[in-house]
Parts: C-alpha cells; structure tokens; sequence
C-alpha cells in the first residue's frame, strides 16, 4: 500500500452520494496535486457546517440559527404558507423567486413500510401551528410521487377544518420538455388541467 | 438565503473534479440530513490528509513518510525501474500484482506549449539515478498519448547511455475489448506487435 493516508481519504470520500472508489480516487489526487490550500479549506468549511447547522424550529429547514432566514424576514407573507418534503425543495421554490410566504418542511414523505408516519413529519405540529396562526392558503408542494400524493392527500384531511383553501403545484408539461418524450400520465394530467389560452 | 453557511458549504464542496451545483448541493443535504459523523470524519481525514500526505524523496509517488512504503521495502527489486507520469500510475500497476521493482513518478508528461519542460519533470534526477544506482531494465510506462509517448522517447534518449534494457508497456487490444470498437491506431499497433500463439 503506497500510503494508508491516501486509502484512508479515498474511502472516507465515498460516503458522498454518487462517489465510487475511482471518482474518490481522482478527488484525493487532483486535491493532493494542486488544490491542498483549497482542500484544506474544504474540510474547515465541511466540519463547520455539520455542527452548525441546525433545523429552524419553525418550519424545520435549514438553518444557521435556531430560527431561518425566511422564518424571521418580516417582510416574508405569513398568510402563505408551502408545505414541502425536503430542505432542497425550498431551495428549489426560493430560486423560482415566484414565492414570498413562509415553509413548513416535513422531513419526508408518508411511507408506512418505511416505517415513517404522521408523528414523524411533524404533521400534528403543521396543525397545531394551523390553529394558533391562521393562514389564507396552505399549498401542499410534495412530490408528484405516489407517496407524495399520498402525503398531500392526508395533509388536506388533516388541515381542511383550519385552513380555508388548499392548493397544490401545477402538474403538466415542464417548460422545454418535448411532448413525445413525456410518460402517459403526465400528458394525461396536463390535458386534464389545461388552461385556457390567452 | 435560507443558510449562508451551507450555500458556503456547496461552493467549497465544488473544488472536488465533476462535482457541479446540484451534486454539490446533493452531498450537503445529505450529509447534513443523517450523516453528520461522517460528514466530520471525513472533514478530519481530509485536513489530515492534505497536510501530512508527501512527496516521497526517492521516487516522487505519494507518501505518508519521507520515502514511500514501496522505496523502502526491502523485498522489491532495485535493479527493475519503472517510470510512469502519476501516482495514479503507480496504483494503477500495483493494482496488478505483476510488478516487484521501484518507481519513478514524473509528475507530468513534456508538453512545451504548457512550459512543462524537462526540468519540471525531474528527469535529471532520473538519469543522474541511474549513473549512481545501475538498473537492469528501465520500463517506460508514460501515456499512450502523443505527450506520453514523446516523453517517453525524450527520457529513452537521455538514459541510454547508462541503462542497457529500455522497454515499454505493451500496446493492444485491452482485456475485455471488442474489436470493432477499437481505434485504427489500436488496431495497427495490435497487427503489428502480434504475438506468436502458444
């Protein structure tokens, strides 16, 4: 073994998703031949971020204190509020620029198999803060997955008493996405929910 | 910004070679998400890694020590040397089984209109070396790339005079190859260093 350092770095690179042994290979050596100030860097900046960054307790995103950024900007709509699964999603959602409510995130989706329900997508607590804080519209932004659906479908059941109208994402045909490639259900949907064109 | 801590997290995870955006954006989520540990193991190996992994002084290969594992075993042949461009190469061979001598990492390969010259490449060491520690047999295992090959012929030239036996990786079709896959170039070198049937 040419040096246990280097064997020891390519295998604690593979933790990252979608890095086998031969990417890992490459990283450690394109880091090792040039890049040690910036790898350096990578590491102080890596450690950091996994223990300082910490859920909001509000809508359980990401965040750098104990309440986010979007949670405490006065300026965001407290009336609106998007449900989605994931941190990643109100990136996606925030980079739209379309939106300017607040988030809740649940952390997943409804899986009984998974063993993941209700308790463990703060659902109770989504109602809970329903109550206290009466919004106009809750839209439910999960995933376009049966799973998802499913989340959304029970979200409504939950929050329907609390919350006057509910909306979900517009399903159809992404912008610059070609027709003949689309699956059934998709066009099926876009035709279903068509809009009139003016 | 949901995390300013996190968007500074994907840009420095953006450094590693074939990591964009949203892989970037990927691994942090999920590191962030359930693997924090590891995400600091892996932020200490790197560091560690990055300021203690060296260039070994005698064959310039990677090493966690002034001379690699592989200079200073006594159990390798000293008489067999082989030259390759990385330490990648060296792996590469190891890899093998089927090499017991030394090495010689370059470090590159001579590209004049990059300013790599020969200098860069320590290839005076190499031949003052070979003056000072006779070999039996050379092998030049640089790329099978135009600058590999020229960088091949450029140090066949300057140690000719101190080594008798200068050899190379055999050229051809790789295991596993299908022929009609192959480049023309292949093809030829294959007809041509045909090997008797045995």
């Amino acid at each position: 073994m040419l040096s246990p350092k280097f064997n020891e770095l390519v295998k604690s690179l593979q933790i990252l998703p979608g890095v086998g042994t031969k990417s890992a290979q490459r990283m450690a050596l394109y880091l090792l031949g040039k890049k040690r100030q910036q790898g350096i860097a990578l590491a102080e900046t890596l450690k950091n971020a996994m223990l300082q960054i910490q859920e909001c307790q509000s809508c359980h995103s990401l965040s750098d204190d104990t309440i986010c950024t979007i949670c405490s900007n006065p300026k965001r709509n407290t009336k609106l509020l998007c449900v989605v699964e994931y941190a990643s999603d109100v990136m996606a959602i925030e980079q739209s620029g379309q939106y300017h409510g607040l988030y809740f995130v649940l952390g997943g989706y409804l899986s009984p198999i998974d063993g993941i329900n209700a308790s463990d997508l703060h659902i109770d607590e989504l109602v809970a803060r329903l109550q206290q804080q009466p919004i106009d519209e809750l839209i439910l932004a999960t995933s376009t997955t049966i799973e998802g659906q499913t989340t959304a479908y029970f979200i409504a059941e939950s929050c329907r008493a609390w919350v006057s109208k509910i909306t979900r994402l517009a399903q159809g045909i992404p912008i610059g996405g070609e027709l003949g490639l689309m699956d059934g259900l998709t066009v099926h949907q876009a035709l279903q929910n068509r809009i009139v064109f003016e």
